[in-house]
């Protein structure tokens, strides 16, 4: 476990490990920096884990699940009863996030942090339900004060419980109709887009939900722009409970050393709040895959990653951050398993 | 296996199976398209395996290594011995193509086609050493045409091997000091690319050698432009030994409907070869990653391939193609075990 106040970005301590990491990978049997972003990762994965070891398994995907009241302005391709139907076929094992997890050996915890439908007799899953839903933003704020609260101490709880059972990375996805439009809401407040910008097509809405998603989301930008430096009014208000649930789960792996591996838009968005909250959290992010979605550029600025994947995925559930999970594990593989050129009698460059 | 010509590329069998495989994505409990190259891959395995139910697994590495004549010009940044023993680091198990091979499950195969030191007692490679490395391309032809043959049946060897294994999936990896250099050149006749388009820093050469590389490239391009039509001739002068048997593995993989994983800029010089040759060799090929190499993008264009990681990687050894193993096998899992619609009681989009 990191003891953060030990490690705080730019302490003795940070540089001396970022140095020790990278010397480790410069001795292997290869050209120096010839494994690019993978050694990148690497040094990634040891700062987070506070180690010239890092270990990236066991990894566990935990979706976190709610409804948003500003799906009733038909911002979405989708029925807000997808939202729950999708949990049971997370349980059900036929999700993609489903399948992509049991290829990629992490087991999947879902979480109905606010789904509307009411899933209490459902087997399989963490019930957190805060809400039934998120309240409209384009009427008024998405959350109570309360409600937000309770969201982020549930994203909390799934950090504690995987601590707990020795997970070392946790693959975040999420599941929401119309969460697209909170993520645009925040990206748009905390990175300074237009809702031009920010707002895309979603799961894939035609020109006319498009249009309505972004004249909602401009809206909201309008009538929130007073709040922008105060990233959880900003949550508050934009939504969702899934989102402030990912924030919560951001929020506590600093002091578990505990990687995130950060999914696309929504997970981003999330990931805005919680650096701007508390900066050192972001070196425990490392982050999927470039969306298709077209704000998540600008997030991705806004937090300096660059994303380990460009596959043009646009699902969410969390299923980029699984297709990354290979690449953490092959990083760490190389700082435990190569040969030094000393090691295996390799001459060196002249 | 895949009668090859009863599936040749836009034949009625082959559209009919595309669309079978698009269907088949489309059914699936996600937005269409959503999982984006993913599901473009998907469709690419299943036409190179013939089937609606492509397996990327078991999967092999095959690293053919060879030396090269023109290392003498000081092309490279590393003496030619370390061509021999990075063989024996593979076969120790600490190089990077090794590790990562353990950590996605591969076995790994070395082939020594080439190499200029006496491998000829070390236990655990295969053996099919055609000469003592190629002769310097600045001055003669690399291989004589018996040379040639020589590597081609090398590498249609070790797919008739692997396919007799049951495995389904080769990831294609070399090692040869100075073979960027011979890459260079047959990108640069095969791609119509010049010496200061298609030279790059290979394993990190400093500017005195680039400049040097780059002199012999130029002056290959223009002692050898008449035969840009004739891909074999090409490889004869170009070399290495290793990149042809690269080419001879392609061209037998169609006959077995095995699918190829293309590392870097040199396995894709061996692709050009091979493609150009036999055009449907093509549909067997699934390109890794974008190398740091500058001439493997002109490369990559001509293949009209679009490759699946972009990390900066310039290790060569076949690291590329197995850190994209993972991803053949989540976009089978896809097709193979996610949900439809209609099973999972998901709504459609409105």
């Amino acid at each position: 476990m990191t003891d953060p106040s030990a490690t705080a970005a730019g302490s003795p301590d940070v540089v001396a490990l970022e140095r020790a990491l990278r010397e480790a990978l410069d001795a292997k049997t290869k050209p120096p920096g010839s494994l690019g972003r993978l050694e990148a990762l690497a040094v990634a994965l040891g700062l987070a884990q506070g180690t010239i070891a890092p270990v990236a398994g066991p990894a566990r995907i935990v979706v976190f699940a709610a409804d948003h009241g500003v799906a009733d302005e038909g911002v979405s391709a989708y029925p807000s009863d997808v939202t729950a139907q999708m949990v049971r076929n997370f349980v059900g094992g036929g999700a993609a996030v489903s399948v992509l997890g049991r290829h990629a050996g992490a087991e999947l915890e879902v979480v109905d942090v606010g789904v509307a439908a009411d899933l209490s007799a459902l087997e399989g899953i963490v019930h957190d339900n805060v809400a039934p839903g998120t309240a409209n933003l384009r009427v008024t704020a998405a959350m109570t004060r309360a409600q937000l609260d309770a969201a982020l101490a549930s994203g909390r709880r799934a950090v504690t419980r995987a601590v707990e059972a020795g997970v070392r990375t946790l693959a975040l996805g999420e599941m929401g109709i119309a969460n697209t439009t909170s993520a645009a809401v925040l990206t748009g407040l905390l990175c300074g887009g237009s809702a031009a910008v920010v707002t895309g097509r979603g799961t894939g809405v035609g020109e006319a939900a498009l249009a309505t998603k972004r004249a909602v989301v401009g809206e909201a930008l309008t009538r929130l722009a007073g709040i922008a430096d105060d990233p959880l009014e900003c949550l508050r208000e934009a939504g969702g409970l899934e989102i402030a649930a990912l924030a919560g789960a951001m929020l506590e792996a600093p002091a578990h050393g505990i990687v995130i591996v950060v999914d696309g838009y929504i997970v981003t968005a999330a990931a805005l709040v919680a650096c701007r909250l508390r900066p050192e959290t972001r070196r425990q992010l490392v982050f999927a895959h470039r969306s298709a979605e077209t704000g998540h550029a600008l997030a991705l600025d806004t937090l300096e990653a660059e994303p380990l994947l460009d596959l043009d995925l646009r699902l969410g559930e969390g299923s980029g951050a699984v297709l990354a999970l290979p690449l953490l594990g092959a990083a760490c593989a190389v700082l435990a398993g190569m040969s030094t050129f000393a090691d295996a009698g390799v001459s060196g460059s002249r």
